[in-house]
């Protein structure tokens, strides 16, 4: 039930030179499903990864920042659905290694050359007999125009897939920017969402890549929640390679690097708020704004516990203007000295609450009217200093009950 | 739904000499429902009092607090239901003393000598006239055996009464211990539950008061969560007639002050744990232990991250052994250095992982025979140190979000 989503995916996704994609169904988990993907890049071409802030990090991505950190170019993604490749253990660790094994083998590559991606149930063991029996299909399936197919590869719980692209001009050169997410339930990411791939043909110094891919990260994924559980597999991979003939940029506070910057970040927060839209059960698309906080992080606090409360969840989706449920969140969020008196809320334009009550003007009518929206922004003044920050959800309702209780039957 | 609560109360609730308990119907929100009630306290009578850590608390606890602050005894609680009287700013503020004066005039006291406490709809302004219009009538109800009808008049979306009793010997005397408590949603208490009183004839010095309200919060309310939402109302008052006749007790830490806890406690988890059971739409009772940490702190930070986590919740409900949604919310709990191979998962007697993979012995059909019960424990060894901690928590079902989505409707 995705909340304005535009269906199922814009026309427009660039092909990236030196990028080709193949997808595969490889019956990892069940028959006639495209859960096998791989992503293939020229040499020369950059990557960086942010990824999951859970400790009970996959045993793909312990590998992929192995491999990351490692001396040896990244030349290939492996990507499964299906099998998250969690709470495996020693096992499910010597089985992902292993599928990159019998990719590098394929390509003439060094292990350490592959990034393993896994998304899917967790604590069972990775059937990687069949992902490596799957290699040669999606092999044969690669070229650059797959985009498409490869958003739909990724997809789970998804409803709808997520891909967007951009193209800008940077010194007089046509640039191009794409990128695929999936992810719905699940989600507060913590440093990158479930799965992320966002692909640029720009010249980037692979000097700044780990910037450009934390900014992203920090300006997206990482500011939407659906259900405030972060999972064990989150991943974003920014890759750029290099083929779109301007001059290197070496910074991303030059103009040329805002440019980049900007653009690509237009892309991630398109790809993370598709994520919130498409959020299990979701009717309601929310954003909670924080103002007047000392600190950036407390606005956070804020807008996490707001975003995150059951009863605030069950109000939008009853379009019930039950707004103390809000300064309720308010006043648990974990700010210690915060003054009820300093605080307003508002719904849209709507001014709710000010100095810690009903504001004399407000009326049931006036809340209920925005409840009705499918797209409404809680904004909240702390009145204590100059920080804001925000965050996105959805509300939670019987289908996001329905979806996760009946996920694995 | 309440999840094998005895119904409807233990038939036996013991009178507390020198407490005496009047209800009535002030029509505060609905029509021909007991909604006003007053504990009148003889002199002589001890109090204390553990409140919300909620900053957006309500008019009521902050009145608590100051009363409770002040020298002068207290004499008579004075409780709603139907509206919280929180997010009300200086008018609910003023409204409460309003009511506090109005019945500390019936009975000649000082306004101070009055306890208010309120629990329902947040932000509504408190109707202060029908309170004051329904004092005489509960003042005409007063007597010591109405305890249950107490329980019943403190109850919003309970759809039981919580109420239990206890009796013991303490230097040859006979001491009671009766309690009631509310609460089935807004249920994370911290630093107590939404409401609860706990009252007895025993002889306790006014100096451990505080130290025996702390104590019994921590032990009972203070470790069960239904939704991770902390209220604006959360009190718990504790009550002690000094009429059983025997030596005062003057410390928690001697055989009687021991004697006297363990009861005292006993009720008080009784009740706490009634709250979950009552939990909104909870078909499940569910203990989290966590034990081998380094500090009790962090077993509670992995214990709520599991009792809150909605994907672990709904796999309740569902009866799934999705058990790597538990593993996920031990990841993400907090704890920095975490090592997931020193992590075991049991489910009652089921050993499920072990180092952080699934247990080599562990099949799918012995989680499921777990998961069918309606009471079950989730155990996590943490593996780093002799701490433990536990808490009390509930399933998240569908009628959990039909009671939030229609609450005021």
């Amino acid at each position: 039930m995705p909340v304005q989503l535009s269906a199922p995916v814009p026309a427009q996704l660039y092909p990236i030179a030196g990028v080709r994609l193949g997808v595969t169904e490889a019956g990892i988990r069940k028959a006639k499903r495209k859960d096998l993907s791989l992503v293939l890049l020229d040499p020369g071409t950059s990557v960086a990864g942010v990824f999951t802030q859970n400790r009970f990090c996959a045993a793909p991505v312990q590998i992929c920042r192995e491999h990351l950190a490692g001396a040896d170019g990244v030349r290939a993604l492996l990507i499964n659905t299906g099998n998250a490749n969690a709470g495996t253990g020693a096992d499910g660790r010597a089985r992902a290694l292993s599928t990159c094994a019998a990719l590098a083998h394929k390509l003439g590559l060094k292990v350490q050359q592959i990034l393993p991606f896994s998304t899917g149930v967790i604590m069972e063991p990775l059937p990687n007999d069949r992902i490596e029996a799957g290699l040669d299909a999606a092999l044969a399936d690669a070229r650059a125009d797959n985009w498409l197919r490869l958003s739909e590869a990724i997809m789970t719980t998804d409803t709808v897939a997520k891909a967007f692209g951009v193209q800008l001009e940077i010194g007089g050169c046509q640039v191009s920017v794409t990128g695929v997410s999936k992810g719905a339930g699940m989600i507060r990411p913590n440093m990158a969402t479930m799965l992320g791939f966002i692909a640029t043909d720009a010249c980037v110094s692979p000097a700044i890549m780990q910037a450009l891919a934390l900014a992203l990260a920090e300006g997206s994924f990482n500011r939407v929640t659906v259900d405030g559980d972060t999972s064990t597999n989150d991943s974003l991979l920014v890759i750029a390679s290099n083929r779109a003939g301007h001059a290197q940029i070496d910074s991303l506070d030059n103009a040329d690097g805002q440019a980049l910057l900007a653009a690509m970040l237009g892309v991630a927060q398109k790809l993370a708020q598709a994520i919130v839209r498409d959020g299990e059960g979701a009717t309601k698309f929310i954003t909670v704004a924080v103002e007047g906080g000392r600190t950036r992080a407390e606005c956070r606090l804020v807008a996490y516990a707001i975003a995150h409360s059951p009863l605030v969840k069950t109000a939008f989706f009853a379009s019930d203007p039950n707004l103390g449920r809000i300064l309720a969140a308010v006043g648990y969020a974990g700010i210690e000295d915060l003054e009820q008196s300093g605080i307003d809320l508002y719904l849209d334009d709507v001014h709710v609450a000010t100095q810690g009550g009903r504001h004399p003007l407000y009326r049931e009518e006036h809340g209920q009217r925005v409840m009705q929206q499918s797209e409404i922004t809680v904004r909240v003044l702390l009145g204590r200093g100059a920080a804001a920050d925000r965050v996105w959800t959805c509300d939670l309702s019987h289908d996001y009950v329905t979806i996760n209780a009946d996920y694995r039957s």
